[in-house]
């Protein structure tokens, strides 16, 4: 790991606005509404307004999904019936605009980016005409198998982490003003669950789920590259299982993660630099949330959890960061779909900021009791 | 009750198209996915393929939120620490556009319409310049206090159903694509509290719930209330309680309902005559699905519960009709706003059946296993 590039991406990062904050709640008590009666978005308003340090916060309209594509080495372990060559197929899907992430982001009006940061195939040539775009910067054709060796080198994580990092600013640049990290790549559950299970000290059995919907058999098999990859880093730095959870973020990455969860680092450290919201998606954009969380501990302030997948990981990484998600639609798709999904949630919670009358303005009468 | 009004807002309301949902769920296995891995998207995908009759279904682009208001003779029970005038001044926000619903529908551009449908006091003049509609369509002005008598005429009962069927079917013909039945009337809670025990034949106090965020004092006033109803109402027809469920629809309406629970189930009759989708909000607005599935059980076809209500007789409601509710938000609101919030989600559930590729098409290979 290069400490100066990976201490470019977390300098300036600082935590939500309190004060801003403190003045969303003060303004919910004085809208046209009984005290409380938007539940979650009442939170959700209050944090945006962290992150903006200004209350009403700014209603998110230029949305950017970053769709990071990496190949996974423990594949030859047997943890998933889908073959590796899917990823590239997929990456031509998302440019041409027939993959789940493309029609649900035209419902919201966000745009595409599809990033190869470790696709270990050739990316076909989209068979329709192109509508999303593809950035490519591919550090290595997918990761070694995790349960032999590190899944990549020190320099190669910090490098994913770069890829995500630029992508997100560039994307920021064009006037982006929320950032939805997705993620495709087969095998990724995988890679994920081991990165959850050493972040959060969770049993791997625990945090291993059925991905795209695997048997029983290929589960088995999951649980335990899970568990022989947790067990190979353990062994290798001379320290307990339990311990793992006190290894730097980078070190994690390189060992056990993907060249698309360092991207989403990367990208969610982006976001917290220039105070913008990232919605997180599910296992895998979470994964590379603990990742980012464990670099610069005030980007959780910028972390919005768009839906709780069915993963089991996802939950057990929603709680690490104390994150709430907004949707439960029981997804299990990635590419950023579920929290695509979530956008219209945040932009109402700053449109209520903004644009509800207070009790005095509307001449409503308040409550007598 | 006049059976012939009625008979005309049920006539020609048909089932769901079986063979459309049935369509949709083969497409959703050739779509550019791990199969199932949108699930809750994919249920709704088929139920609005069976909705329009085909598949795949048509993507919403003009919802349509009627806000109907009315006020409640309830309140002098002391159920509520609002006043009453407060339904008044609530219509003139929606319609000066400063309300929650207000924000809300700007997010997801829907078009509001308020609709007195039995308002006690006059609607003030809005403050600000309109940006709602209001369809004036005053039956009563209030309820009578269902403690002591029925909450209205049998004739009323009618006619409220009808200003939300004529107020629907009139937006339906400028264009709307999507109904979102909303309400709005101080002590409405309490009635619609009556409406599910009676329909459901649920105990009061398990339907009964805080409504704006009342106190213990209140919330005990509320429970006896709603008890003293159902048990005047026994009396009355000299049936035991729990025989209340085999009541007509339009007989519980007008002894226990509100007009705008009575309105909300002519707009759901119309939605589903006209085969929309009706996307039901809270507690008020189940309540007029339940009177409407009740004289029309094909109805339950075209709903779609928008989110989970805190209030304690949305679950009843949803439990009842078999609706398994897209958000949970920890709303308490109504006015339609969490109906609203999930407008993009239906829309995405039938943009993925139109515009994703299928496996053939992208060029992308299946599982092996």
């Amino acid at each position: 790991v290069s400490p100066e590039v990976l201490e470019e991406f977390v300098a300036g990062i600082s935590p939500g606005d309190a004060a801003a904050a403190a003045a969303a709640d003060k303004r919910q008590a004085l809208l046209t509404k009984p005290a409380g009666s938007l539940g979650d978005l009442e939170a959700l308003g209050s944090r945006l307004s962290a992150m903006a340090g200004r209350c009403p916060p700014p209603v998110p309209s230029r949305p950017a999904v970053l769709i990071f594509a990496g190949d996974h080495g423990v594949l030859s372990e047997g943890v998933s019936p889908w073959p590796a060559e899917v990823t590239a197929q997929m990456v031509a899907n998302f440019v041409a605009g027939g993959a789940a992430i493309n029609a649900i982001a035209g419902v919201v009006g966000a745009d595409v980016v599809a990033v190869d940061v470790g696709v270990a195939t050739a990316v076909p040539q989209p068979r329709r005409q192109a509508k999303g775009r593809l950035f490519s910067a591919r550090v290595r054709a997918g990761t070694a198998n995790l349960v032999r060796e590190p899944a990549m080198s020190p320099d190669e994580a910090s490098r994913s982490v770069g890829v995500g990092f630029e992508a997100a600013a560039t994307l920021l640049d064009e006037g982006a003003d929320l950032l939805i990290p997705g993620d495709m790549g087969i095998g990724n559950t995988t890679s994920s669950a081991a990165l959850v299970a050493a972040i959060t000290g969770r049993q791997p059995a625990s945090v291993t789920g059925r991905g795209t919907g695997i048997s029983d058999e290929v589960l088995a098999l999951k649980v335990a590259a899970v568990t022989a990859a947790i067990d190979r880093l353990a062994s290798s730095r001379q320290l307990p299982a339990a311990a793992l959870t006190d290894l730097p973020g980078e070190v994690v990455l390189a060992e056990l993660g993907g060249l698309e969860m360092g991207a989403i680092a990367g990208c969610v450290l982006a976001g917290a630099k220039r105070r913008v919201p990232v919605l997180l998606d599910g296992l895998i954009s979470l994964a590379g949330g603990l990742v980012a969380a464990r670099l610069a501990p005030a980007c959780v302030d910028y972390m919005v959890a768009g839906h709780r997948s069915v993963e089991l990981g996802a939950t057990a990484a929603l709680d690490h960061l104390g994150l709430h998600p907004v949707l439960d639609l029981r997804l299990r798709l990635g590419e950023g779909t579920g929290a695509c999904l979530a956008v219209p949630v945040l932009r109402a919670a700053a449109a209520l900021l903004s644009e509800m009358a207070t009790f005095d303005d509307a001449g409503v009468s308040s409550e007598t009791a």
